[in-house]
C-alpha cells in the first residue's frame, strides 16, 4: 500500500472536480454513489467489508465542495482515516431506518426542489440499496427526481492515472510470477481442486493482497467453458490446464490467464495457441488512440474466428482496473475511441475441436505510441508442465 | 466438492416448492431471482464469475414447476450441468437489449396479465441489474406488477438443511486448523499484510476453496476498527493482532475471528477477552429453539456493555450459509424466534481502553437440545504468538 488512501489527495479532489464538470453539463445538482468502486473512486475507501450484504454506504459527489459520506457507523474509523470530512454515520443495520432519514437529510440540503439526483442506471451497473428503500427515497424526495447519471463515474474511470496504471502493472507482475511458478507447483494426478489452491498460494506469496478470481479448466485438447469452479478430476496427460486470475494489489486488478499442457500436446491444440497469440498481437499492433474498441474486436476476430460466428464468450476483452471486468466491452458494436490511459483485456478465444476451446488473456494500457503490455506477453508456444 | 451441484437434485427441489407454497399464500405468480445467493439457492449453480459485473443473470420460479434460467451464453454449460433444464440464452453484452426481451417473453408466458412478480427488495438484498432496465421491465410488463417478493427466499435459506450445515461445518474446520497455525507462521516484526498473505494461505493449504473475506488488525492493546485493509505496520509485543475469515468451501462460508497477543499482555485486555468468551458462551447457553434473537443480544451485552450504550459495530452476530453475513442481525430489535437449523455466528465486541476494542466470534447451529458450536470454541485466554 503506497497510502492510506492509495493515492495523494489531489488525485481524489481531481476525480471530484472532473465529475463535477460533467455534472454541470448534464444539469445534476449530485450523484448518488452506492457500490463499492464508485465510492471508492471518490473516496479511497477500501475494504474487503463490501463482501457482507448487510449494510448499505452511501456517498454524495454535490455540485461544488467535498463528497459526502452518509454510512454505518462501523466504517466511520476507516472513512475518517481519508479525504472525507464530512461523513454521517448511523448504527446499522435499523430494522426502522437503515440511513434513509440521513440520506433524505442530506440531498435535501444540497439539491435543490427542482434538482437531479444522478445514479448510475446503466449496463454493468446496479443499485446497492434495498429497492424498497430506494423507492421511499424517491417519494421523500420529491419533486427532487432521481434520473441516471450521465454515465460520469463510468466514463472517468475508463481512463486511468499513471498512478492507477501502476497499481495494476503491480498487480500483473504477481501474475506473472505465480504463473511461471506453476510448472514446479503442480503436475500430472494432481486434482484441479488442488491446483487451485496452490496457484491461488502462489500469487499471494508473490504479493497479492487477495485473490478474488480464479476460474480455470483442464481438459484433453481444451475446455467447455471458462467460468466453472474447481472439480476434484485429477490433471491428465494430454489435458489443457488454464487458469485465469483476477488478482488485487492495492484495490486494483490484474485479469489475464495462461495455458499449460500436461505433457505432449495434439498438433491441432499447438495450432489453436499460436492462433490466439498471434490474434493478441494483431489487436496490441493496432492499439492506439483513434482507433476503436470495434477495430480491435475485428483485429482478434478475423485470426480467432474467420467464419465470424458469435463467440459463445460474447466478447474479446474489456476495460480493467478496480474491478476484474469494467467498460467498454470489445465487441463489434462498441465504438469507444482509444485515448491514452486505457487499460483493456485482449482475451480471444478460439474453438479446438467440437464442444472444446482454448481462451488466452493479456493485459494493456494505451499510450500516445500505441499499446503498452501490462503482463508479460506470452510466446506462441504453450507452457508445458 | 460432493456432487456438480454441491446437494442432491432433490434438496433444490424441495426448495423450489417451498417457495412455491409461499408464493401461492403471498399471490405471487413468480419469483425473479437476480444474486449470486437466490440463483444459487434454487439452481446450484456455483462460479466466482459472479466477480465480474458486466453481466446480468436471471432465473424466475414459477407458481409451479422448475424454474426457469434467463442467463448469457457463457452460462450455458455450467448450468445445463444441473437440474434446470429450461436454460434460455443471449450473447451479452448485448448493447442493444441485455436479456430483457428474452426475460419479458419468459415472464410474459409465465405470468397473467394481472400477475403479481415478486422480487426481493427488503433490508440486505439489491437488485443486480440496471435500473434502467428493471425500469423498462416494469413498464414492458404492464398491467403485470413487479412488488416485493414477501421475504420468501431470505426466510427459506435462514434455517439450512443437514448438508448445507455440514458444508459450513467443514468450512469453519477449516478455519479451526489455520488459526491452530498461526503462532508458528506469524512472528513479531512482521508486516500485517504479509501476516493477512500468510493467513490466506494458511486457509487455502487446509482446505479452504478460497478465502474472499479477511478482515483484521494489530495494534497495541486492540484495535480501532474491525474492517481496514493490512498496513505494513510490523507486529510489535504487546499488539493484539485479530484475524477475521470468511472462507469458502464447496459454496459455504464460515465467519469467525481468534485474536491472538504478540508477546506478554496487558492486564486489561486479558480480562477483555474473558468477557467476550463469557459473553459467547453466556449466548449459546440459552441459545434453544423458542428463544429469541433479542434474548441473546442481551445475554451477550449484559457482559460486554453493561452500560447499555449502542456498539460501532451496531450487532452482536448474524446469520451465516452462502453469505458471510446472513439474516437476521443479533440487535435488541430482532425477534425472531429460533428454530432447529439456523445458523449464526455470536459476535461480541468490548472496549477495552479508549478507542480500543477486541471482537470475538463463534459460529453455532440451533439443534433440539440447544447450539452446536461449528467453530472450535475458543478458550478464555487469549492466544499468545
Amino acid at each position: 500500500m503506497t497510502s492510506p488512501l492509495g493515492f495523494p489527495v489531489e488525485e481524489f479532489k481531481q476525480r471530484t472536480s472532473a465529475a463535477q464538470a460533467l455534472m454541470a453539463q448534464h444539469g445534476l445538482s449530485a450523484l448518488m454513489l452506492t457500490t463499492e468502486p464508485e465510492i471508492r473512486y471518490y473516496t479511497g475507501f477500501l475494504t474487503r467489508f463490501w463482501e457482507s450484504p448487510t449494510r448499505p454506504w452511501f456517498v454524495i459527489v454535490p455540485a461544488a465542495g467535498d463528497p459526502i459520506a452518509v454510512i454505518p457507523s462501523i466504517g466511520a474509523h476507516l472513512m475518517g482515516q481519508g479525504w472525507i470530512k464530512d461523513i454521517r454515520t448511523w448504527a446499522a443495520p435499523d430494522y426502522e431506518d437503515d440511513g434513509i432519514a440521513l440520506l433524505i437529510g442530506a440531498l435535501s440540503e444540497i439539491v435543490p426542489a427542482n434538482g437531479r439526483i444522478g445514479l448510475a442506471d446503466q449496463m454493468e451497473s446496479h443499485v446497492r440499496m434495498p429497492l424498497a428503500h430506494l423507492r421511499r427515497l424517491e417519494i421523500a424526495l420529491s419533486p427532487r427526481t432521481i434520473v441516471g447519471d450521465a454515465m460520469i463515474t463510468r466514463h472517468l474511470r475508463m481512463v486511468k492515472s499513471e498512478a492507477e496504471i501502476d497499481k495494476i502493472r503491480h498487480a500483473a507482475g504477481i501474475a506473472n510470477r505465480a504463473f511461471d511458478r506453476v510448472p514446479d507447483s503442480v503436475s500430472a494426478g494432481m486434482p484441479l481442486s488442488e491446483v487451485f489452491r496452490r496457484f491461488q498460494c502462489l500469487c499471494l506469496e508473490e504479493g497479492a493482497d487477495w485473490v478474488p478470481y480464479l476460474a480455470g479448466a483442464a481438459e484433453a485438447a481444451g475446455y467447455a467453458d471458462v467460468i466453472s469452479p474447481a472439480t476434484d478430476a485429477p490433471l491428465a496427460l494430454g489435458d489443457v490446464l488454464m487458469l485465469d486470475t483476477g488478482l488485487v494489489w492495492d484495490g486494483y486488478f490484474c485479469d489475464f490467464d495462461r495455458n499449460f499442457s500436461i505433457g505432449s500436446l495434439a498438433p491441432d491444440v499447438a495450432t489453436a495457441h499460436y492462433r490466439l497469440i498471434d490474434a493478441t498481437h494483431a489487436a496490441a499492433d493496432i492499439a492506439k488512440p483513434g482507433v476503436t474498441i470495434a477495430d480491435l474486436f475485428q483485429a482478434m476476430n478475423g485470426i480467432v474466428n474467420p467464419s465470424g460466428d458469435v463467440m459463445e464468450a460474447g466478447r474479446l476483452g474489456h476495460g480493467l482496473g478496480m474491478q476484474l471486468t469494467e467498460w467498454p466491452s470489445i465487441i463489434p458494436q462498441d465504438h469507444t475511441v482509444l485515448v491514452p490511459g486505457m487499460v483493456l483485456t485482449l482475451e480471444p478465444s478460439v474453438i479446438v475441436r467440437d464442444g472444446k476451446i482454448l481462451v488466452h488473456e493479456e493485459n494493456i494500457v494505451i499510450r500516445e505510441a500505441g499499446a503498452e503490455f501490462l503482463s508479460q506477453p506470452q510466446s506462441r508456444d504453450i507452457r508445458v508442465i
